[in-house]
């Protein structure tokens, strides 16, 4: 623990396998300056999560320069020496346009962490045609990063037609019922579909950890 | 009113086409028993709706004699001369063998106001080739009443496959967050795919209704 | 898919008889600009749904000058050549003038698929003769999009009152426990009129596709 | 306080107008019993609520009778001299069948402080015209009690059609959305009707402690 | 209806003795205007609520000369002739400061009638020694307007202590379990004194009107 | 581990001061039998928490003789030699006399950890002059248990008025809203009397073993 | 379709790598038992679950004679040839003893598909030190099943500390908040250790399947 | 009561050992002023709450200059002579850098009314290790107010390896089914460690109120 009560886990690489990574609602600047800091003095990169573009602004110079910040996704990137990306046979499915944000949070979160990834667009179930038409690419993947929104229903859809382990990621894209992502998430729960397993809505994040982790265990047969 | 206080909507059907049924649920048999009395001396034909077995059982004899009772859907039928039930492009689709109890009280519904009509069971969105094999068959009705519990998904896709009116039936079968029918619920509702309409959980029989509706004001042209 | 990952479902027209339509709300300006290009490569008309003033001001000027656009109910009409509106003795119910936008969007999605309905605003229970008033108006309708917020009386009672088919569409006006749209949409399951079909809280576009279908179908006797 | 911990409130008449009554879910028998004989002490008239059949069934041979039971409401009257109920221009209403076990809840608690009601039943609004037909009578009442389940849409007609004070008490009468009375209970709060007032869910006994309260407090001019 | 659909219901007050008012939350500026110049055609005072200062900054000129605008109720006043306010044994009693903004909605909405009520202050139950010092004057009234957040123990200590009729209002204020005021609904319902009515949360308008109907229709004996 | 998977945590008592304590509800006959088992080959005294009384009648005659089983607290206790109780200026006060079956877990807790504490029953605040009689007693309290359901107001007025700390245990007595406990439980977590602390609904045992500890802690001065 | 609509996926495992599985809540026996003689009419294997023992005994002497059920878990097996179960790096951990028939569904389910997993029970946080003392054994495993009830603080400690993948079972074991496994499941998903993916409340099922997803999966190298 | 309807329960202090604290949530910045004379008046020193900064900037120069303000935790102190803060084996444990806000309201309360704690930072349950260090100086308090949002886990594992009582304070920080704390609260409230307590979401000045009784009550011996 620094001064300021702070304390990252810089262990949980070799424990885990995943880096720590700074969750950026809640903070405020003078919180994520003092990690910067703090990753800094280590030469340490870091992944920053849910991190919106105001938060970004009041963020000093120093972290402007050496922050690779995406607004869609929320999410920046400390670089003090990153692994090249390899693809991996793990994807991401996403069923619109608005649910993209979150597709790319867990995209960049694999690459963050060495592992390249590609994203189907817009192949909500409302036109089944899309789906069916990339199936075979998506059943070549070992792990499957679905994210949905609304009515989440092309997480059973997905998981009935393919192999690889349908990771759910439900999204807070909707209005009504499916205002804020429940609905997607309990969806997700629910299927009918036997071995989907679902993360927190809206966490990209989490999937892709999901996703490095098997990678992990797997190779170190 | 008669003097046990219950007054039923014998003008209901000339007023918007569907006679009045009785909700057994909360009714005890003396209640349900009186009510078959006032319909007996109108020689009037009656639906009686979520009407266990318990309840049935504790009916009197008479009403055990004129009763057409089912109890997979829970419907009894109080038969007075009712039409011969017909075709007329309307189906239901229903997602597993624990949905079928729902769909049953649709179809009995429907042949009770004079419309046949046929049941495909069994075409849940984890085994999707169930589904694409009926496809033709769905696409040729005019309303397709689908049932399903769990997370729902076959309301979308049916949905976004067959140019009727999807009238979505939750049902309450599932466990965990499926428990009670509000998942299956929000995700009609939530539905990516334009026009599903929706009803209760578990009300096959306002399906029906509404569906009866349809072909009323539509024959009147 | 185009290189943004965007695959518009340009068939849905001809398989279930209702065009593609934009869901603007969760979609940045970038995408909304793109889909509308992707339009405008095809000639295609659109409808988009859920587009608040805000969003539209960051559109640039192309899009300016083609979009239609209604801020009271957040649509706007990309037109490369629409049919004309015609009556089909469809129309909707509004219960009071906090609804009038909803009632608006489901009126805009008539227009723009070729039907003309009106809207009879102001006839909440609170002031029955209001509505008693224009019932034979509304008898004559097939099908009755009634939109309502707060507790949603005007569903069953209009449902009990007329043969065409109610389409309620809750709205989220509403404080205390109608904050949101629950107790109205909750209302409108419940119904103990029978027959009435639910949509998606705030969803006038949904009750509309449903109409347009039913009006398909029908025709294609 | 007995021996037992039990301290009925014996003051209460004096105080606020209504007397002590014994709400029995959650009491055991022997609970129940040791009530009983200390109103029996005092020679004072008890009236229990919420008494299922089945823990009557489990009191002694003393309160079996001494009680006077009623099953529909759940309720029983302990009678050391009650006075005779008149008409106070108070009156209930309600909707189906279902609802009237709560109706009659209502009634008896009034009948036990000298005030005699009727109830209408079976006036739901999915039929209109059996409320119209009514109206006159219920438009003469100064206190109208409303006892509906379900959709609860009833409370929003009748208050908006007369000048008495509507209250309020939904059921738990329903399945779906409806199961447990809140559907009801929320529809009754957020009348679009001004000043309904409400109680809690089945809580016949509650509308009429008000209604006692208010004839009593009026009285006293 | 005039020509933009707005229908006031001007025969209420004869019909149910409360005039109509204009819930001004979900309505535009444009709107408000209009029904304030309908008003204004028939020289009819109107109570507005729900509106916040943003909303009255919007309206013009001529609406901000005729409203009196009482920013912490969020009510305003148009006066084509207000009768004289007088007392009529009904308070209103507040648990704490953040609760007055709902005591002064009621107290508006009252004057606005004719009726005149004092508001008694910061009596929560955290010091009981405040409400049993003002019981006796609280005791003297026929309708005692309770209003509180948080956890809302004052309506049950107040209904358990004086024989007026307490009419329970619940406020949003609070945090955390008590957000948006669902906490003090639930305790105002569930309340162990018996006779306890309940209106929606932050309803000081429902409140007072239905004071008014029970003076009125008690009036009229 | 015993063969079956059990491993009670016999090292709790030096740990925390409490000792291991066995949760019955959701555990079979065998599993409790094997667990008593455990206990007696170390001559360990237990307590049992919700256990009710079927499946007391499920245990074998071994723990029919060894147990000290109440079926109103559903606790059981297994005496191999426990601390006599002892006072120690901690009580518990009951809202009701449905409330008394958590009162009496509370109690049975602290005994079989040496303390004895006595329970005021039946001081609902609907009769405040029952809890004002007895407030000089509960004031002598370091700790004051309150046990409420319905709408919990109970907690806050004491905790207005003792100096002692309150720990909240919320029951699920009550029907509507407040039917499982929540609306107590909320009313608990909103007190506006500072400094309430709250247990899980209809958890006695817990209020005692925070009681408990702080017995510990502050004896080790 | 057989003539009962039974429509079993036997082409499950071909494609995705999970067999058919029977979910028998909410079947009744006759149709548990028409599926049984479907899966005997090709000799093939079938797991069944939520099967509880009632419904087990109203099978008929056929099913019972075939049939291996476990009350516990309430699964059984129909065995035309399963293969010999092995170990794979899984393993199941359990909070409590009252969890374990969830990991006892999750074990049954491995085996079924040639997998043997251990169980480690009772290592809740409460005794921090039985989970430590088991760590080696389970940081070995590259797929880790948690089973765990009440608040899950299980999942977040064990995923933390471990390697591979955790998938959560949250189950509903626990009374008041805890009830119905809601608490177990926020707390999964809202895990602070990075990766933990979860399934539906009581899902031991559904976690093998993951598991066996990714055994394959990453097999096919 | 002053001409403003505010009365201040100056005699809290002498009655449960707090002194009365300003919830600032829902005043407005008149109300706060008057409240701050009205202390001046007497020389009353007062802690203020909830206090944002938008709020504080409305107050006046006088609130300005007197107002010791912290914009982290919202909280204000308004000094006429405050006691020494000193040490009590009273400590405060915070789970992420998020949650000290909290935390520091929590150590604010203390210090105001004479007691200094030091806050434990950033020991979340992911990196078990940065507990497990603490643990000695943890297991040295009385009292220990554990802060934590998420998953809340760090409850449990603290409450079952240290002998002081456990105050729980949830937080709102998190996201999907985290947000506003509720899942945080629920793992509080049904921990399976024993004896834990729990304030409302965000409540770090309740906990600390609690802290203060028990200091007082103990001390009093």
């Amino acid at each position: 623990m620094d001064e300021h009560g702070i304390t990252p886990d810089w262990q949980r690489e070799s424990r885990i396998g995943i880096g720590e990574a700074v969750y950026c609602a809640g903070k405020n600047a003078e919180q994520i300056g003092r990690i910067l800091a703090l990753a800094g003095e280590r030469q340490q990169s870091l992944l920053l999560t849910k991190l919106d573009a105001r938060r970004f602004a009041e963020l000093d110079a120093a972290a402007h320069r050496r922050l690779d910040f995406d607004p869609l996704s929320r999410t920046a990137v400390l670089d003090y020496g990153l692994p090249t990306a390899v693809p991996a046979r793990i994807g991401i499915v996403c069923a619109g346009t608005s649910d993209m944000a979150v597709a790319v949070e867990a995209q960049r979160s694999l690459t963050f962490h060495g592992v390249s990834a590609s994203v189907i667009g817009d192949v909500g179930v409302a036109g089944l045609w899309r789906l069916l038409d990339r199936l075979d690419e998506i059943a070549a993947w070992r792990v499957v990063i679905v994210v949905a929104g609304m009515e989440g229903a092309l997480f059973s859809v997905v998981a009935g037609q393919v192999p690889g382990l349908v990771i759910a990621v439900p999204t807070s894209v909707g209005y009504g019922v499916a205002a804020g992502g429940t609905t997607a998430l309990h969806s997700a729960l629910a299927s009918c579909a036997p071995g989907v397993v679902v993360v927190n809505i809206d966490n990209g994040f989490g999937a892709a950890c999901a996703a490095l982790k098997l990678l992990r265990v797997f190779a170190s047969a």
